[in-house]
């Protein structure tokens, strides 16, 4: 049986598709409520298609060029195959098809929401979360499945099948970094466009719309009300599933390339019954069982009493989602016992091999789920409503506009204090349990529940866009008080989804850092070369340049939507009156259109700096490993920087917004309390117009720039070093130990030992010292040369 | 002649202090004013000069209890000696003597600078440029007197006078450290408590004075209006001045101590004429050069015409700073030649040693001029009026206060491209140059012409302040138009002097942490060991934290201030007729005690951590060089870190406050010229409320944050490693090649030592392979316990 469990995630995924397809079932059975009802939801799912369509097109171009450069490559590259294409092309595949399974499903959600919240609130939420579900399940199973299937064919074909030595997995695994490749790439196009069209529509409807012509939000004579919510289902549905789906994938990818390096420390084979591969194996069993341990956790989703606020909805998720992060824990530990060695060696760099029980990489996998949690608290923490960083926002908010941005500005800045402290103890803690093995497991461990955190996610905008529709189709209050509710909810479990998202994905981009180095072969990566501290210094700049571009491109596609809606107000007569037809399939075009374009420039930033370092040195002759511990450098720079922007963009963002709607109950401002219209609560608005990009466009397109990044750079790696192919002249002719002694007066002792290559006469002397407390420390010196120039080099030392 | 060299700085550090006194001599000795011209001016020095004397009290406290700590630790660390403490209170003294020499007379030229206005504007620009020079010069003269000074008498203390061995010069230049450590701590202070209290008295002002009241800027009815201009000379005076006082000293050392260990790589002394010294003295000796060549740039800064226009004030000022640029090259140049032997050993981590000509040095050298005047540039291109990025944050002002900082946000971070770029590259040119050592000297050039810089820089403040006098004075229209002309000079000379100050900080930072690595003597820093990974982090997060702390602390001062003028407004009679006198007092009361206490989370924040890094782990037994190490991982953090948050701050702060500006001469907005009270510059004065803590106090002191971090580090480094005494039972028993061998099929080579010592049984191996490319690289493997532990693990290997 065990030698079966190859297969078993794969069995896993195709049972939570099948259930992810019953619940779709479920969900397009029930009503779609009346005709201007159904006209409405039309319009958004015709809107949202048509923004996929376009991104779809768009991206088939990109696949395209890629491939043919990854093809190029693996011609003209030995050590890197073409099957890469394949895998690539299927990850892009993968990652569309599961952001356009869940787009539909959730814009086919909504009116039915907005149907069943006439009914009841349980129904309502029923409707909307298992809206949420197909989208969570969707997206997990096929990213397991793909995976898998892709894992299992390269196993067959590159090694029959069976284990043969570490270095033949490693060309599994480089070849699976395709399919990984292919899924970020999608999602990076997704999260930033995705996030430029939900915040254009957003500011666009509301500058012209509430501003300037006094009609209330989601009113339909605005022309921008679809645009507006297909942007909802654009960025935070399509967008975060993209974003998850990659995570996922890259984690486990991460955690498997570092399981191969497992078996290597200990020998270069282990004899286990999953065919010698159990440490490879894992992180994959843990992400299969992680899908049915979510569809577990969303059976429990559910209210009974129809008077139910937001605090009981609020239970009902978060029952099911810790007994779902409980039954991982469980599930890691039996599968941990199970899978793994009872002890195993890992190699810990500078402090040799270390033995490691397979009950430190549970230890590992506990910090992970911890942390997850954790982090998802602090945010919420720092934009939840009623809690002092909220209220102190919100007094600012009475000196005017300024001080209530700088009051947000400093709320996300701080927030980074708990968030990075939390983050650097979950590096720590697991390296320490099981090296950079463990970070991986730590990572794969919390995002098993990823079905689960996208159904939690999913549901919020699915509610929002349900309430728009109420109001559009001019229902009864009761229904629109309902949606309400679900989305006030929505709000908070869309900080925190943004909380597990970065933390998911740091956690990922650290666990490819790792296995970027062991790709590489080599030792390490020293910033005290200043070419590689140089790149860290490059990779921290380019989250900041990343989120302005970000930002700015927001800003021009919303005055472009601005524009179009002024032209229609303008031109279309009695469209005021309710009488003339807004176009709105202008206004979605606008928004299509200009995400699409203005997406380019941050997406060739991304892709095109790693590229830069990689292979401009390269081509002025400097050496493959140096340029590997560069590239390295830059991936550290953009993971620290881009974690910090990160954090602090979306808390500030969650912060402002938070603050605004504090003040719909009314706020108790100097012994006074203020309501929504007065001048705090202008200032409070102003402090949201600046949050909205930060919380919903730049902030989370970070998560996707660390990911990539440092896939390129693992894509990359058997470009740079490990593989290196050819006979040497190097070979060692002598090897003298020409002094053993104490230094000076120094308590170190030491041996020389002096190399000699008969090749270009290369020396290489080792002094290697023993210090106090038993530590080793070695130095060396190369001197090179012609054999006169050595020997004089060694009389000069 | 050449022997006499070491003297030679403070011999031209005493003919700059010469030169100053005469031009102070000459400023004072320029006419007052008449009697109210002289009350008022009288108010802003004795504000001054109360904040100074609270400063020094809270300081001397301090300076105590630094003191007192690290005569601890000299008694129980061994090798840290308790001259240390000498040093650090001097040089804290000394920073403190040059901030309140700059300070004083600096309040003494304002008024003199209105009268001067009144008969030309040639004579406005020489007083107020006399006092800017003052201050220059006293400040620089003071950092290499005291500098110079204190390393002769450690030279002698330690060495006799007389070259013994590169440890004993560690020993000279470590407890020389504490000089600079003391100088920068004071920075601290000065910088981040000058910027809390210089913002909270404009923002209180203008908050109460202009929106409440509706009186001018400036108006003597407001009783916040003396602290306010009081701030001009606390924070952009003193804190700029104590700033770079601390970078002139930081900068000098970092080069000296990587001046001893090329000495080191060249075998461990060298036959020069200057005592063997060479490369220690040639920082110095720029520094003492720069002096006199900052001396003749600022006799170049005239103006002839009294119908002058900003570009002529501008050009007068360029042709000074440039000259004086062109003059530091040609000095370096025959600095270089003279004094560093013609070609030099250095080692280059991982590529061992290098030959190095000493025209290699001086290309490093002028790397660093060229990168301190493009950044500079880049500054002015991203702050100053009329140029693009400000004419888009115009443009955005129109859409309200929102888009407008967005605009300035994106701005800001936008800004860090270049900038890191050219920062990265010049890392990377004057590394290539001459490692580590090219880096400090980088540093030191552009350091040289630190009294003009500043003197360039204190001018500003200076008319600014005259500007307030003569509208306090109620002067004719005449005199305002002239100092304002100077003041709006003095606002681009303020951005650029940023620039500088970031630019020399962040190399000093790279100079101390190179010192910091060689001084511990671990082998670089390795962030793909997890705890240096997770430092990385914390580091990183620490400038964001710094920063937010800094903005909330100017909001809590200003809005004490904003009920201090109201309750004024409302309590004493005839205020607002000009009858009732305003308690100014109070005013420059309420923020000289706010921002001593506001300072002080911030301050522990920057001590606190790197010595929480340091002790914490000890305690628990971590072995030293891998806490160094995780410190350094620490220290490398805050400074990517802190130059982006720097750069990013300055610059969007610079960006909206020239926004705000721009509306004086009208800006045309969508076709139509817009003026101030427009909807529009309204949006922009909210910018520029959000952007002033930014420009004024958290961007600034960041400067601080990363030099000092970087110091502490080197303070503490002699306590984490480099120099352990007593003696060890370790000492190598047993050395054989067990192996000499190629691996596998692989290309590489191999040698294998295996090291056995008496005492604990530790056994080493050593394994060193000469790969293809002659690059040579070392495996160690250490094994502890018991014979038989041992000899177990032998076995299984």
């Amino acid at each position: 049986m065990e030698s079966m469990i190859i297969y078993a995630p794969i069995v896993l995924a195709i049972i939570g598709l099948l259930y992810m397809w019953m619940k779709r079932s479920w969900v397009l059975k029930q009503d779609a409520g009346d005709g201007k009802m159904k006209e409405i939801s039309d319009h958004i799912y015709e809107g949202a298609l048509a923004f996929l369509n376009a991104e779809y097109k768009l991206l088939t171009i990109f696949v395209i060029v890629v491939s043919i450069a990854l093809a190029v490559v693996s011609f003209v590259v030995p050590t890197t195959h073409w099957l890469i294409v394949i895998a690539f092309i299927f990850g892009a595949f993968f990652s569309a098809l599961a952001g356009n399974m869940g787009m539909k499903i959730a814009t086919k959600t909504n009116v039915r929401t907005t149907q069943a919240a006439k009914t009841s609130l349980p129904n309502a939420l029923g409707v909307s979360f298992g809206g949420g579900t197909v989208m969570g399940l969707g997206v997990a199973g096929l990213a397991v499945l793909g995976l898998t299937s892709f894992f299992i064919l390269f196993f067959h074909y590159f090694m029959g099948g069976v284990w043969t030595s570490t270095a033949d997995m490693t060309i599994v695994l480089e070849t699976l970094a395709g399919f990984s490749l292919g899924a970020e790439s999608i999602a990076l196009f997704a999260r930033v466009g995705g996030g430029i069209y939900t915040k254009a529509a957003d500011v666009g409807a509301d500058l012209v719309g509430k501003v300037e012509a006094g009609i209330p939000e989601d009113d339909p004579r605005n022309p921008a009300t679809i645009a507006d919510n297909v942007g909802d289902n654009v960025g935070d549905v399509a967008g975060m599933g993209a974003d998850l789906f990659g995570s996922y994938v890259a984690t486990v990818l991460a955690a498997m390339v570092l399981g191969n390096y497992v078996i290597k420390d200990m020998g270069g084979s282990i004899d286990d019954v999953f065919g010698g591969i159990g440490p490879v194996l894992l992180p994959m069993a843990i992400a299969g069982a992680g899908i049915i341990i979510s569809m577990i956790g969303t059976m429990l989703v559910k209210i009974s009493s129809n008077d139910a606020k937001e605090s009981q909805v609020m239970r009902a998720l978060n029952i099911g989602n810790w007994v779902s992060i409980a039954l991982v824990a469980v599930t890691c530990f039996a599968l941990v016992k199970w899978m793994l060695p009872a002890t195993m060696q890992m190699e810990f760099f500078g402090e040799g091999l270390k033995e490691i029980s397979s009950m430190r990489v549970f230890g590992a996998t506990i910090i992970g789920l911890i942390v997850g949690g954790a982090i998802s608290s602090v945010t919420e923490y720092y934009t939840g409503l009623g809690k002092k960083p909220i209220l102190k926002i919100v007094q600012q908010s009475s000196t005017g506009a300024g001080t209530n941005i700088i009051a947000g500005l400093a709320t996300g800045m701080i927030s980074t204090f708990p968030s990075v402290l939390l983050f650097a103890g979950a590096i720590w803690a697991s390296y320490a349990f099981a090296g950079f093995y463990g970070v991986a497991l730590a990572a794969s461990a919390m995002m098993a529940t990823t079905a689960m955190q996208l159904a939690i996610d999913a549901f919020g905008p699915i509610s929002d866009n349900a309430g728009g529709i109420a109001e559009m189709s001019e229902q009864e209050p009761i229904v629109r008080e309902r949606t309400d509710i679900l989305d006030s909810v929505g709000n908070t479990t869309a900080a925190t989804g943004k909380g597990f998202a970065i933390a998911s994905a740091a956690l990922t981009s650290l666990a490819l850092f790792a296995a970027y180095v062991t790709f590489t072969g080599i030792e390490g990566i020293n910033i005290f070369k200043a070419p590689v501290l140089a790149m860290l210094f490059v990779g921290g700049m380019i989250p900041v340049v990343f989120s302005a571009l970000a930002m700015n491109a927001v800003g021009k596609a919303a005055m472009e939507m601005v524009q179009e809606v002024r032209r229609q107000f303008r031109e279309i007569p009695g469209i005021m009156e309710g009488t003339g037809k807004p176009q709105y399939d202008k206004c979605v075009a606008i928004s299509t259109e200009a995400s699409l374009r203005e997406m380019m420039l941050p997406g060739l930033l991304t892709i095109g700096f790693p590229l830069v370092i990689a292979f401009v040195p390269m081509i002025f002759g400097m050496d493959n490993l140096a340029i590997a511990e560069m590239l390295g450098g830059y991936m550290a720079g953009v993971t620290v920087s881009g974690v910090l922007w990160a954090i602090f963009q979306n808390n500030a963002g969650g912060a402002w917004d938070n603050a605004k709607k504090s003040f719909e109950a009314g706020v108790l401002i100097d012994g006074e309390m203020t309501y929504k219209g007065s001048e705090a609560h202008k200032a409070a608005v102003t402090g949201d117009t600046v949050g909205d990009p930060f919380k919903d466009t730049s902030g989370p397109s970070m998560n996707i720039l660390i990911k990539l990044t440092c896939l390129i750079g693992l894509v990359i790696a058997p470009i740079l070093g490990g593989h290196t192919i050819g006979e040497t002249n190097n070979s060692i002719e002598q090897a003298e130990i020409i002094n053993v002694a104490g230094v000076n007066n120094s308590t170190t002792k030491e041996v020389e030992v002096r190399m000699t290559t008969e090749g270009d006469e290369t020396v290489a002397e080792v002094r290697t010292t023993i210090t106090e407390d038993g530590k080793t420390d070695v130095k060396v010196k190369t001197y090179r040369g012609t054999k006169a120039e050595v020997e004089a080099q060694l009389e000069n030392r």
